[in-house]
């Protein structure tokens, strides 16, 4: 296909999309931003909110805005308002803390939960193919909980679980490749082995379906400064199914958590619910930036954000294929929608200098050792012609003498 | 002495405060705040060193402000600043977490550093008067690293000193009382015993010098929203000294204290220095506000600081004495300056009430249960004619019936 004939496709895909109205929602630029799996761009809405809770609520209320302006209870009510975008039921998710420090509350309360049951069971499985962090800190719990860490690639979790296996940590999207996993199939096989699950939803959270409740999901975990555009370094959040939270018993009991946080007791009573979650005094800044980001999401269907990611990632390999000569790059993400989350990798030799010239030229991806360019579509703020745009350059990159 | 006096006094004072330019720096109203050692008031320059981060930093930037904006090094950069109110030499703090998410960081690795050098020590000393957080979390410190937690007040705790003692927690200042705690004695009876301290400064840094270095102090974490003037939950510290760094091994080895945390490898491998302490991808919002609050500590010396505290408490003290009819109100706080830390905290059967009161008219401490009314002194911007008003309103409400 003609370079017309794909910018003609990305401008009649434009005017019908329904999300084209978000976009001025946010601050952006003539960059074609294809970071947002890194690092959102920055919903408008925030600066003007974050510029209130600065000098008002702190400057002028003070102290007394851990009540009036409903400080002490943010954690769980904007747990609340991510609920519906991965698919749990009020009550269950509260925000804070970092998504490592999460995953370590997950991992070890989960192994307490199995164990309170009684077996025997001393294996922690964790994707050998996650975002580090998340490894590191399964060891860690592993070896505070007296497990053995078993590392396997997702498609490999079947054949691992047994009597042995305590949870599975695993990642809902491969953060290199964007493989989308199958988090029902995994968690059904997780529980007929007699074990349980935390999802780790950084690179799926916002940017499509995600289903905790219907799929009977334990634990999981996320960031928010990706697809949920809450700036960086935004709280992460945790999820605790509801009828596990009686006995979410946390490594990390701060005082947040208890349940009568200001009786100042010396003897630690979790509170009920998923504030057991909770642990030091929440970050109120980051979190009433997240707060208003999320005001973004109104009237939005997730439905229709997958719809449209779908749409951006498809034309995108469309785009590259008719640009880039053959051969050029081997694209990495799954052609199959059902495996595919909302960035695009592709493979090629010379990524990390091939990156650095389309940030210069105005395309903004990222570059991951030794040999992968990351696109991430986010469909609140991300067009068609932006697309095609991306490809084109990217083409014209690839076709240049490396600088 | 007459209320004339001591306003006459009270002007003298703050004719001749040194410290008196620094007020003009925070946004005050005619409300007398001594509530500084919950949350401190708002340094004007936050809004807008704030602003300039949401809008240009990440509204533009966007993801290059992880290296072009310093991001990244944010945590040990403001570590860095909080150091000199500490006394710390620089490279030892690292912000970031809360002050709950800390103390077990710092506990946990000072059990493994006292067992890596081979010896049988099981039990973790923690004050017994403590904020209860740091309780709670030395619990489960203990719970996870099979060691006994011994809760004893830090008077006792010379008497259960011992071959069995791994680490002590003590906090610098009872939070209730506001008495200060010996840190220097108390560091080298705990060395002397053979083990580690941890130190809780929250309730101190900002208000007086530490001396962290100079008293050989092994860890220790703190709050910055208090004295520090942060912000409502602005991220916490660790300090680890130097040379316990390479054996500072953390419950939470999360991807920012990897020696290469961009390369993503499966194995952990910590970082050399204080950002072993760093654990996920930190909250730059709320940490750049904090850093932008630390430069009202430009110029200013923890001596003069201390100095000016000392003589508010006892001003304080003094008025309420004069103001407040006999035997209505105990001062919980220690008398003698070497135990005293930077508030004021009375004893009044109806403080609940009182306090009440108090806020209603413009004199804001805060009440902790069952009988007590606290009053903090933070002398960067409360001065000394605040405090015979805020004496004055107190005498008055005590005098009246209860509402």
């Amino acid at each position: 296909m003609s370079d017309s004939d794909l910018q003609a496709q990305a401008a009649k895909k434009d005017a019908e999309d329904e999300l084209r109205g978000k976009r001025g929602e946010f601050v952006l630029d003539d960059t074609v931003y294809l970071d947002g799996n890194s690092l959102g761009a920055l919903p408008a809405v925030v600066q003007e909110r974050v510029a209130d809770v600065i000098s008002r609520q702190w400057g002028k209320l003070r102290i007394r805005s851990w009540d009036e302006s409903g400080w002490w209870t943010a954690p769980e009510r904007i747990g609340d308002r991510i609920a519906p975008l991965v698919g749990a039921a009020p009550g269950q998710i509260v925000v804070g803390d970092s998504t490592s420090v999460n995953v370590f509350k997950a991992l070890v309360a989960a192994v307490r939960m199995v164990r309170d049951s009684g077996e025997g069971r001393d294996e922690i499985v964790v994707d050998a193919t996650t975002f580090p962090t998340d490894g590191y800190i399964a060891q860690s719990a592993a070896r505070m909980t007296g497990c053995t860490l078993v590392p396997v690639t997702p498609a490999e979790v079947p054949g691992v679980l047994g009597p042995r296996t305590a949870v599975v940590l695993l990642n809902h999207a491969d953060y290199r490749t964007g493989r989308l996993h199958d988090l029902p199939g995994l968690t059904a096989a997780v529980h007929d082995a007699g074990a349980l699950v935390v999802w780790d939803l950084c690179h799926t959270a916002g940017a499509l379906p995600v289903g905790l409740d219907a799929h009977g999901v334990d634990l999981a975990v996320g960031c928010t400064y990706k697809y949920l555009n809450g700036g960086p370094g935004s709280p992460a959040y945790i999820y605790v199914r509801a009828d596990l939270q009686a006995r979410f018993d946390s490594p990390l009991p701060g005082w947040n958590s208890h349940a009568e946080p200001f009786g100042m007791r010396p003897e630690f009573e979790a509170a009920q619910g998923a504030v057991r979650g909770r642990v030091g005094t929440p970050d109120i800044l980051s979190m009433l930036a997240l707060d208003a980001a999320l005001d973004v999401w109104d009237g939005v269907s997730i439905e229709a954000v997958r719809a449209k990611s779908l749409a951006l990632t498809d034309f995108f390999v469309d785009c590259v294929t008719a640009y880039v000569p053959e051969g050029r790059v081997d694209v990495l993400t799954p052609a199959a929608h059902g495996q595919r989350g909302s960035q695009v990798a592709l493979r090629s030799e010379d990524a990390g200098d091939v990156m650095r010239r389309l940030v210069e030229q105005g395309v903004v991806g990222d570059f991951r050792a030794p040999d992968v360019l990351r696109f991430g579509f986010t469909p609140l703020y991300v067009g068609f012609a932006d697309v095609e745009r991306a490809a084109g350059v990217l083409a014209r990159t690839l076709g240049e003498p490396a600088g």
